[in-house]
């Protein structure tokens, strides 16, 4: 049996790839092969205590695939026969395709904490049985550590604090939460947020042994402190899942996953790789950086999908700028590119413009709340916009996604002194303190009198 | 006495304009003029009924102009004596200035409707006292009829809407209330949820009489029909105010306003003019289209304020894209750029994509709405992006900067499919299915498809 383009996962970059190229090549036979009979919303994972309320209700639905004419295969893939171009199932079948796309994501780090293999020890698996099991037991609990404070970490901790009588409590091992992504102010928002709902952030702790019988009954920290736990929720980061890229003789890097050009081609003829598996580069300094992003890896099946049999859109992925966004008790926050630290790491020439505006005007509006925004230009080389990170309501999650389009189209400085926006009462900032560009100007005028020096 | 920098106006232009040149120039003595004692914010105007619950609510306050230093004159000025560089206020007094500034705003249209000058009939003016007086009369009104379904227009109407016992009617000339901006299915759902709120639409009927004694009683239309009021909005737009600088002999048209080049200056030398009263271009078809919005203001501002010494910054203002946003009833909708209607009109090659998509994900989150996009590429020249429609829940209002951006920069539809976006359950729509993507999508591959046949 032969596939024209054989898709493996079922997560968001799968399903984009297979509806893609559905629309691009409407001919041609696509099959999209998934290993659990349920697919979950990778990112919808936290709120399935509360605002959710249930796994049911955080379902990939199938009907976009199958209204598009897809077809959808349940089962695990084990082997690839590159030469044959053949996949091989656990049980022995095989199928063939033309054209192979892996979208096999991520697995968990590994970790070796003594006792982590005790009961009631959980990992955030995006898997239906798994987490309808994880999420009796959380409701179940009194205790709850969450080790580890990145994304998932604060998201968990955010929605299970919203539980009556269930103490929540994060150990971070660096100086603050979401410090890998943020510059401190934003971070420590984040947290101000966290502990005023009632969580427990230990920072700069690390975990030296989960203590119990069978099940875990505490946590003892480095430092000697011991946090009791009836739970322990371990949400240490992800890898790029490569093993049966590796076995198949593709190529692969252990950090990064395995290897694509901009278009998403493998060293493999007829081989693409997107989404968490897939090795990212960074869009501003080129280096090799793993970016595990929903919106990355849809990027990516957009990319492959349109190029399969011809290369139609010349336009590669040019590297990841990263755009991430939160949600932390009604204050959103989110970064993309560099952030002002990542700068100074990485060695470049950069200024920084702050800005505050109330998100509606005038201020004194019913509900308005405040706008924080830092931008991050290139001093010396056209001004561009490297980064930039927003905290404030709702609405700041898109304000953000107006400073991704900017780091991708190259916007300078100047570009942003010369927008013209919509602004309005209950809507948006006033036109006279626009944070995004009040920022922009602030860096404008440091640049001036940085070059009047 | 004589001023570096003397500013004319005290709108959002104007007062821009002060702080920004104040940055650049910090040794210049910077003056504003303004003759009312106290400013108001333009588009605060039609929430100061119940929302802003007072006109006071409503002001803008002197305190940036203050805090940076800005001298503030509280006269009205009668004449400009541009061989001398003087201005001659209405009292007499004079005052000279090296750099001119004119922020002079606009006036209301000139209409002719038979009974105008009866009592309660009222236009929408930027000052205070007048502001008092209006609201007064509109929390003592029973029947408010709306002459002009504009942005104004509208947002009285469902300002106003809200007020117990209080019957709203709208008489809009054309087809659909806000039609001149948006395309009909975005004007139809903005008429929706102002009938939602009792608010009485009655398109394509003009006012033929204002009756009553000396105080308004009814409206007659052309066609025939009698409106009970006792209260009458005339939001039928406004036109450029010119009569100070034509009186100078400053180059304007009666319909653009004063004309300028791309650094906003006039063709008398160190005399400029920003906002309303300026001349603009549209950024598309290079046409003098009069588009007065504090935002277009403000860039213009920016752009003045920053070159008025020497030309620092070499990014004139290469027309006006128009980026329009209001909110009925819990709908944010809004337009920047081409609508499909004007692309016609302009006999301009174009390619629309259209999407749909919740603003948050999965959608059977609590409180998930729906965002509509549409999207208006150029199909024959790099397929750039000319305009873009939305609506939706708040935040799209901060969506449609993103193409307010993208129009500026020249985002084609293949940077569309490339860009990398932030999603997240709780902020936005899925990353699957972002709808500024979709929509780009849908017009990528009918593009495909048309070049097929």
């Amino acid at each position: 049996m032969k596939k024209d383009i054989l898709i493996i996962g079922g997560g968001p970059a799968g399903v984009v790839a297979a509806i893609t190229a559905k629309k691009h090549y409407p001919s041609k036979q696509i099959t999209l092969i998934r290993k659990n009979e349920k697919g979950v919303v990778p990112c919808g994972i936290p709120y399935i205590f509360q605002r959710l309320n249930s796994v049911e209700q955080n379902l990939m639905p199938d009907k976009s695939l199958l209204d598009n004419g897809i077809e959808l295969i349940i089962k695990e893939a084990k082997e690839i026969k590159a030469n044959e171009k053949e996949i091989i199932f656990e049980n022995g079948d095989a199928i063939n395709y033309d054209k192979l796309i892996l979208a096999i994501g991520s697995i968990s780090q590994p970790i070796s904490i003594p006792g982590i293999e005790k009961e009631n020890v959980w990992l955030v698996k995006k898997d239906y049985d798994y987490l309808e099991k994880f999420r009796e037991a959380v409701l179940e609990s009194k205790n709850v550590v969450i080790i580890g404070g990145g994304f998932i970490g604060v998201e968990f901790a955010e929605e299970l604090s919203s539980i009556e009588g269930l103490n929540v409590s994060i150990v971070e091992k660096l100086d603050h939460c979401l410090i890998t992504n943020f510059d401190e102010e934003f971070a420590l928002a984040a947290e101000e947020k966290l502990i005023n709902k009632g969580v427990k952030i230990l920072n700069n702790k690390t975990v030296k042994e989960i203590k119990g019988e069978a099940k875990v009954e505490s946590i003892e920290l480095d430092s000697g402190e011991e946090l009791q736990a009836d739970l322990v929720i371990l949400s240490i980061g992800a890898k790029p899942n490569i093993e049966l890229a590796q076995k198949a003789g593709i190529k692969v890097t252990e950090k990064s996953g395995i290897a694509v050009d901009e278009y998403l081609k493998t060293n493999i003829e007829d081989i693409y790789a997107i989404g968490d598996c897939a090795q990212t580069k960074d869009f501003i300094t080129g280096k090799d950086v793993p970016m595990m992003l929903a919106s990355v890896a849809t990027t990516e099946a957009r990319i492959v999908a349109s190029n399969l049999y011809q290369l139609e859109i010349i336009k590669g992925n040019k590297g990841n700028i990263g755009a991430f966004s939160t949600f932390v008790d009604g204050l959103a926050i989110g970064v993309t590119g560099l952030t002002e630290k990542k700068a100074k790491e990485e060695k470049i020439d950069y200024i920084t413009g702050e800005a505050e505006a109330p998100n509606h005007h005038p201020a004194s509006l019913p509900g308005t709340e405040k706008i924080k925004v830092k931008l991050i230009f290139s001093k010396s080389s056209e001004n561009l916009l490297l980064g930039g990170e927003i905290m404030g309501p709702e609405s700041a999650g898109e304000m953000l996604n107006i400073l991704s389009l900017a780091i991708q189209q190259k916007v300078s400085l100047f570009d942003f002194n010369n927008w013209q926006i919509a602004t309005h009462p209950l809507l948006t900032a006033p036109p006279t303190a626009y944070p995004l560009i009040s920022a922009a100007q602030s860096a404008l005028l440091k640049l001036k009198t940085n070059s009047i020096i």
